[in-house]
């Protein structure tokens, strides 16, 4: 059982909450039940904030260093219901100790909490029914907070993407791709979106013949067409070969006609995601890869990315050595043995290969797993964010996150079990989070090719399990139309773009056609800290950065310059207007250094 | 053994060296080998770069990436004799394969060199002489290196010390504390500088006393004082307890008035840099520590920091995980099992204890090891590092260094083995290179706070073995001074203090009187990839840092704009000599961010 943390200690026997240095009364902790039933933050937490949070404990765990920084200052909860993974009650009725008694709430964002509770009455009994109907609403059918929730922004995330412009902006459609709309209404693949990219040489009717080979209908369309090589990336399911070692002549000309869009190609790449055998072991199920025999022109390279499940275990690991208490003594062969790091090493580095692949102009690259809605997502996404500059905005980034996770159906809702309460469930996996950390590896390893920030990142994963907005709901494009969820929710993007300033990386430096290749070695991967430990007041928090404040105040800086040569100049030729002592506009004098700001 | 790394190939059987590309013909061989009589560079390949370093093989080390980048630019190996640690002879008559004959070179700086040579003629003979010979002047009568250089600089490096001037800049003497020549000429310890701080209450026939019972003669003597609470560091060699449990009156008695130059504390601490056990077993031979029975007046703690052979040990290990392959499968717990990092983490916390209880006011510290020229010249270093900012500015390091570590005697000539042949000398150990890893591992946490940058901590270390200067060389001020190393050798900084824009770190903000307490915790401990991985080419260099470019770059851009504001108001004034209109001086106007260009 982890150790007691963060914990309000049991009432006094006159019925008051009693913190170190106060006492609370008890209609507090009814204001705060009643305060649950509307909005999206646990105000369990919130609601007592503005009078210091009750009782915390964390005195036993702080250093000398951090005494002075820690304890005299407030410390914040801020906890949206929907990242509640799981609501226990602790100790019985023949429990002893002061904080044995109470509920063990698990968060989806590696916290636990725990709060001691007063065993006489029954309030525990009412918060746990309350905190439960609220965190898991699908359980009891209530709406998400999404539907909900009547947040005002400025501007409107949805808009952020549009497929026809997105390829648009590719270039696309040309003489060797068209826009199809055959998944109009989502007949031919329901997890796929509304609208696809295919080789102009692909009719309607060969796609229909192709969607019935692979898995679940998805079948290859194209992702990213590098400008100039124009060659592709292109994403689907694996096919059904089955253990009988099907063959589909429509689905092996379909991955040639694939191949000749692009005339020097003599062999289409095809990335498996999966180990060597895992791929085989799905063959058992009706699935497979495609073998030499079957296609001719075609090269297979197997990526060695283990499924959800293996994923989910190791995310699990790293919990246990970081919260509560992070692992000291053998803090390396611990983080060593979760194999995260790991795993983000085989996701990056396969990516790089296909991005390399693309770049290059060797070979078009065909990416699949066994659904093509996980491990696929990754290395797509991740090679688009390497190849294309564009991504490495920030609505680039939001294009390429509605692009090739929700629109091509990653399964958010299965995934993150938005409001659902079981929290066992086998589906749920951090693949999402999983590619946003190696995301957050480029970044430091590239700290100026970006123009987010690292608060950026970590926003767009509290709101991954927040159901504060629509952005990540559901498991497909089809199942968001249904539920009309653009009309009925606001858009993440909306609280991001309203507000970019937060969210901009000053170092950022944008270079067009530059192509990243991070390294993918142990030496060059860490734990993402800031956000993995970031609960835990014994890991110094670095904010603001230094170096990053130095840099915004020489900005500001020159800003202020900028406008004193500005009224200089005015005034200057304003009482002259001798043109031959005016020196040119100030922004116009060193143009090779840009402004973000 | 190591693999063959850089190696140029053998000859062909037309007398020439072969390279991948290119041949060269046999008489640069000799050249070269006439080159390495007169400079400190082993020329042995620096005279062959100008026609690219023959037959590198480094092709079967690089990842696609490094490909583009390495292979088509020149390899540069620059080795000074002084860095070489051993030659061997490698492969005999009978050895097979194209590279299995010819010299096996170790350096101290990480490196192994291997070269591949010719079996015919006797070149590998006369090359191992000649490099022998020049690599050990020690052991063939010839000086070292730094007496034959004749290198001529702007400034004079030796002046940047005067122990007179640094205790001045502390305030001292003051009523408590006086500078005492007792050891004008070494005859009251050898080992230590001719100058001392101690205490006002202490007679010189006091010192000499409590010199008889402390290990080789070094008594406690002041190293920092505080400036506003008038706590002191105090150094000093282990006492002489011995197995019997001697005692000491007049040592007992000096650590009392030590204790009583601040009238407010009433316990001295006494930090002991070793592990208990080793303190209690260094009483075998004749040490000890000091006992709570006989020093009433102070609180004794031992620090848990090893002895040098440990140290080398554990060095030892990195390297084998880091050159000529690093590790990758086990990274993380290969590291540590090196145990390097967590001998860094409790020098860290070592020091950082002695910076809390000085600069907390509560009590003035005493400091020693066994002789106390290793591990308390680490602690009294980085503590006064962590305390006092002047030690963070370019020159104020090197004052820093040429305090606790030259003038007090650390055993650079021994530890470092300069010009001498015995690799396996058990008194050899990377005490220095463990204290400026602290210091990098503080610079890493503080971006913001040292006015130095890696580079400069590089340039130490590489000149640590260079025998270029006479900054490292012997292992005392007394020694120095019979060799009149300041008269016959140039300093270290005066090459870094003729040329500081390369070393210093443009995020430097000065704050006076900020204590600086690095988390000294696994988690936030990095190895120095740029300093022990460097000479891997599969190590990304990320020079230069992108990031601290663009800061540079702004920097340029705002001295453009401070001169074209000085021009315009210029050009304003001299036509109309207004007053009311002409903003004040650009210098002046935003005072908060400095320049330190």
């Amino acid at each position: 059982m982890p150790m007691v943390y963060w914990s309000p200690t049991v009432c006094t026997p006159a019925g008051h909450w009693r913190s170190q240095r106060e006492e609370f009364p008890v209609w507090l902790l009814h204001q705060l039940l009643s305060i649950i039933h509307t909005p999206w933050r646990m105000s369990l937490l919130r609601g007592l904030l503005g009078m210091e949070l009750i009782g915390i404990s964390v005195r036993p765990f702080l250093d000398f260093q951090e005494r002075l920084t820690l304890l005299d200052s407030a410390l914040i909860l801020d906890v949206p219901l929907g990242v509640i993974s799981r609501i226990e009650k602790m100790g019985g009725a023949t429990s002893r100790g002061e904080n044995s008694y109470g509920l063990d709430i698990t968060c989806k964002d590696m916290r636990n909490l725990r709060f001691a509770l007063k065993q006489e009455g029954h309030s525990r009994r009412d918060m746990f029914e309350i905190l439960t109907r609220h965190a898991f609403p699908l359980a009891h059918s209530l709406p998400i907070f999404a539907f909900l929730n009547e947040e005002k922004f400025n501007v409107d995330g949805w808009m952020v993407y549009n497929p026809v412009e997105e390829y648009r902006r590719q270039g696309l459609p040309n003489h060797h791709w068209r826009i199809t709309f055959i998944n109009k209404c989502y007949e031919l693949c329901d997890t796929y979106p509304s609208l696809l990219v295919v080789p102009y040489r692909a009719s309607d009717e060969d796609l229909r013949r192709v969607a019935t080979f692979r898995s679940r209908n998805r079948i290859p369309v194209l992702s990213w067409i590098h400008p100039e090589n124009k060659t592709v990336i292109v994403r689907c399911s694996q096919p059904l070969v089955g253990m009988s070692g099907k063959r589909n002549k429509d689905d092996e000309k379909y991955l040639d006609v694939i191949r000749e869009t692009n005339r020097q190609i003599s062999k289409l790449t095809i990335y498996d995601a999966r180990p060597n055998v895992n791929a085989v072991a799905n063959k058992a199920t009706g699935g497979g890869y495609e073998s030499d025999d079957a296609y001719h022109n075609a090269e297979l390279f197997f990526l060695d990315i283990h499924n959800i499940h293996v994923m989910r275990e190791s995310l699990k690991k790293v919990k246990d050595i970081v919260y509560p208490n992070v692992e000291e003594s053998h803090w390396l062969s611990s983080l060593e043995s979760t194999h995260w790091l790991e795993h983000i090493k085989l996701v990056l580095t396969g990516a790089i290969q296909v991005a390399d692949k693309v770049s290059s102009g060797k070979s078009s690259v065909l990416v699949h797993c066994s659904d093509g809605w996980d491990r696929t997502a990754q290395l797509t996404s991740l090679a688009m964010l390497m190849l294309d500059s564009f991504y490495r905005s920030i609505e680039g980034f939001e294009i390429l996150v509605q692009k090739e996770w929700i629109s091509f159906g990653h399964k958010f809702a299965s995934r993150i079990g938005h409001g659902d309460k079981n929290h066992a469930d086998a589906d749920r996996s951090p693949i999402f989070l999983q590619f946003i950390d190696c995301v957050w590896q480029m970044s430091k390893q590239f700290p100026t090719a970006f123009e987010f920030n690292e608060q950026f990142l970590i926003t767009i994963l509290d709101h991954l399990y927040s159901c504060r907005f629509g952005t990540f709901l559901y498991n497909c494009e089809s199942a968001r139309e249904r539920q009309k969820v653009t009309e009925r929710t606001v858009s993440l993007w909306s609280l991001i773009n309203s507000n970019k300033d937060r969210f901009k990386n000053p170092f950022y430096t944008k270079e067009i056609n530059r192509v990243l290749y991070p390294v993918a070695s142990m030496r060059h991967l860490e734990l993402w800290v800031n956000y993995y430990i970031r609960w835990n007041p014994r890991i110094k928090q670095q904010q603001p950065n230094p170096v990053e404040q130095r840099y915004l105040e020489l900005l500001a800086l020159r800003d202020e310059y900028i406008k004193r040569l500005e009224e200089l100049q005015l005034a200057n030729s304003a009482k002259l207007s001798d043109p031959s002592t005016s020196p040119s506009s100030p922004s116009q004098m060193m143009p090779h250094v840009q402004t973000h700001f």
